[in-house]
């Protein structure tokens, strides 16, 4: 496309080169721990790395190695994007299934993060499902290969990506927000544009809250006015909430809770509704998984389910978006949405409201492989400009 | 090997270099849908890949990028001939496995497609158990990914591959027909040569009917005098009938049926002994299938076996081979086999005739990892010859 | 790290080079049928590959190609020592889910060893849990690609590559040697050193007798002093007695049997206490496997782990350590160990012993991914010196 021309890659290299990342050697497990050039970074590098894409043009940095991931929920577009950035970048996918593994003869966290990493560069790790446990279980795993890789058992500490926790989900927050800087034009059309993360109805329960707190928490930062609207209840993690306050104010944003759907979506640039679990329900879902109680489960679902029912007015209908900017507000979702009379009866969103947005959705999560390649790349090298200018240079010479 | 001479390169890079293959930057779904200058550019690429591996000569086109099989059944020899393109190839090996996936959410064949592919080049298919839906399947995944990139959300569009579906199975028939050419030396030499496509006698049912239509419908476009042999109510679908007279007519070959397995061996070159189930049965099965009726299915199952015992005597003996050419035509099968005495009691060839010519089925098998990788080359390359000629160059530069 | 300096590889590449291996072309299924040349050189090229591995320098030698695993059996890290090694070497990792194949149409190993391997380099294989059939089942698959490379159906042979079977596990023993080489600083430091190959107490039954087999016969080889300790009854395959007794005269080492873990520490150098089946359970859990005796398979387990509890006192603890030489004997495992109080109530180690030795033990486990690695080297290169100084010197010209 030339939308991905040279003066689009040589920009973004320039203020790359002016920028102090401070992942290198580290991880990307949360946003909220990385500092805004961090984030920054690994923003621009995804954007090269995507303009270098359509030219066809390498950007591998790795002879050899592992890149493996530990899903410990399903997941689609996530594991694609995951396999697709580690070809990108040269490394073998492997994935660990705990099924297929020695865990089961009860191998501990510690250990086995040491075992498979002797050639590992990249651990990407999915664990949404148990609130309170997913990041946790992440920085069990980094403690391990830090200890490993300090006391010479691993020569190379592999880089450890979220492919969604408990808490974030930085790869599809960081996703969702390229496409906004794409959309708008740039960081500072963002300041004061006012997004709407709306809790929707969906007909099924037990969705993580990984979204809606990765989403307030990372366009807070960039100055947005955020308005996260749930019904009563519908709670996300205290500390989160705290967070996102926290870092509207230090932006000059805003942020503010409603209860209501209509007043969220009033005069919004950008609405991202999507259902979610109470925060109460995930606890609860959490201690009945680990005792595998199974008729506590099903209680638990249909009191949710009940309880969703409720709120079915929670529907992103075109009357909903007439509310919004000129009626004319950027729908986002993570995908796939529960969209209503395609995948189920009633839901999140309806037929014509996705289907205006469909093909805006699908470049949103078009992000993903190389955000995940971004981090990586940006964690691995001291001097991420310079190697994708190389990597330009080298694209510059070839006829394209 | 010898064999894979200066001239046996240079002779079909000559040939290829001759042709107009229409297949860039499209799939290969069918082969009754392809020029005969498509299939003969991709069998000429995949003996000159087959030759330049034997040189250990590489041919990998790709830096980088995903090659995605989705397997709905079960497959080895495919499962492997196409993780052997891959790699050959440059792409990262990637399995779509339909349990894991948040299909299960309830999400559209068009999304996923979507989702799967923005660093793909090529996407495999088996889909061969649901008769009229295969296909539709491969179809449906087409226009998706045509669509994505139409509308700027994929930088290149994946090339689909037919692994299999309910009508044919190519990757199968062109390996069938590449060891015919190398058996009687030459396009030019099959023709007028009599092909028996026959049903077999197996105790088990449900085989799909890919294989006896990709045979009618491609060795019908050499000149060949293809006789298709089986039990009275064993049809096929009829218009794979239908093409493959017709293919006959235009080639100048021949194309009838009999109901007498003697009849279709006598004076035959090639004989293709292999069961399949009647059409009208596949037809039952898929609507069981999708209602989940076991019952059904295992009474559907019952009558089946019943029906196929009635013609036990449809078996490849060596009394049956006897009234071949010279009692000597060359089997083919696409393997596994039913082997009597070996892999079951009874089944569609004796343990004596399958013995005989079984390294020869294995060579017939060794072309498709080639096949596969051909039909990608020739669909993502505009000047397939050049490349390969530049391979072939690179190869003879270094000692054999 | 300083350790793999350039004296370290280049004293490592002038021992290989004096080296005649006999791989070539070859398997590696047990140690016991390879000579001390061969096994010399396959540890001296893991050890430098290593040293290649910690400065980032490659060491592959293939341009494309499968390496496939057959796991018939659990594992974590050897499945992905396994897939570094083929990582680093320039390989598609492929596995053969035997559930997912056609394997269950009833297809014979000959052919099924043949269809996978048109563009296979290297095919691991795990199956240890069927005493007197894993290394049968390994020498069929090499018989068959064997069969299938005379005839001029497979471009290469395969290298078969034993992950463990119910006789051998020569990846893990050679790790272990290698971890005591470095450890006690080279191959003449090791003659005369103490060795007690020890059962242990474990609340579960069933572990293959690959681990103690192949220990008591590789390091008799090096003169050491082996002694194997268990309770009466805990038998190993008698024709792996009678073989590292006959490799004990060659050597000039020693060995013998003893049935208290108390003498086997005392003075000893090394320990490696690790739980095991006795030889006749074994042989009748695999009876009961292959009938799929559900029953008789709990009463088996039942009846052993009566007869385990009565070995409650077989554990490596810190007073069992004190007999050991100066108090400070190495403790080895093949991982993951059964650890009181830790893994299990109670079980082969004291957490504290295994605590202090930890690191000991990931160090030991890291070397089977270059082990692995060396072993297809050795067998795919006349000459793994030349090669593997190539590669040290292209690493020697950047900047490290």
């Amino acid at each position: 496309m030339d939308k991905y021309d040279d003066k689009y890659i040589v920009s973004r290299l320039k203020e790359l080169r002016q920028l102090t990342p401070a992942l290198y050697g580290k991880d990307f497990l949360l946003t909220w721990e990385q500092s805004m050039d961090t984030l920054r970074a690994v923003m621009l590098t995804a954007e090269i790395m995507q303009a270098l894409h359509w030219r066809k043009a390498p950007f591998r940095i790795f002879d050899y190695g592992l890149g493996i991931s530990i899903f410990r929920d399903n997941s689609t577009r996530t594991r694609f994007s995951f396999a697709s950035a580690m070809s990108a970048l040269g490394l073998t996918l492997s994935e660990l299934d705990e099924v297929k593994s020695q865990i089961a003869h009860g191998e501990t966290v510690r250990e086995t993060a040491n075992m498979i990493s002797f050639l590992t560069e990249v651990i990407g790790i999915r664990d949404d499902m148990y609130l309170g446990e997913g990041h946790s279980y992440m920085q069990e795993v980094a403690e391990a290969v830090t200890d490993g890789f300090a006391h010479g058992v691993l020569a190379q500490r592999p880089t450890l990506v979220n492919l969604q926790c408990d808490l974030d989900h930085p790869t599809q927050s960081i996703s969702d927000l390229l496409k906004l800087k794409d959309y708008f034009g740039g960081w500072d059309a963002l300041r004061g544009k006012k997004i709407a993360m709306s809790w929707a109805y969906s007909p099924s329960y037990g969705k993580p809250l990984s979204v809606p707190q990765g989403v307030i928490n990372l366009m807070t930062r960039l100055g947005m006015n955020v308005v996260l609207a749930y019904p009563e209840g519908y709670d996300l993690v205290p500390q989160t909430i705290i967070s996102a306050q926290t870092f509207a104010d230090q932006s000059g944003g805003d942020f503010r809770i409603t209860h209501s759907m209509a007043e969220a979506f009033a005069d919004a640039d950008v609405v991202y509704p999507k259902s979610w679990a109470p925060m109460a329900v995930m606890q609860q879902r959490t201690e009945l998984l680990k005792n595998r109680d199974k008729d506590g489960l099903a209680a638990l679902e249909k009191q949710c389910l009940a309880e969703n029912a409720r709120h079915m007015d929670w529907e992103c209908t075109e009357a909903m978006m007439k509310l919004t900017r000129a009626g004319n507000a950027l729908y986002e979702h993570c995908l796939p949405a529960d969209i209503s009379g395609v995948s189920c009866a009633q839901g999140e969103v309806s037929q014509a409201v996705f289907e205006k947005y469909r093909l805006h959705t699908y470049q949103e999560a078009g992000y993903k492989p190389f955000v995940i390649a971004a981090m990586v790349f940006v964690s691995k090298l001291q001097d991420p400009a310079s190697k994708l200018q190389r990597f330009y240079h080298l694209s510059s010479d070839v006829p394209l």
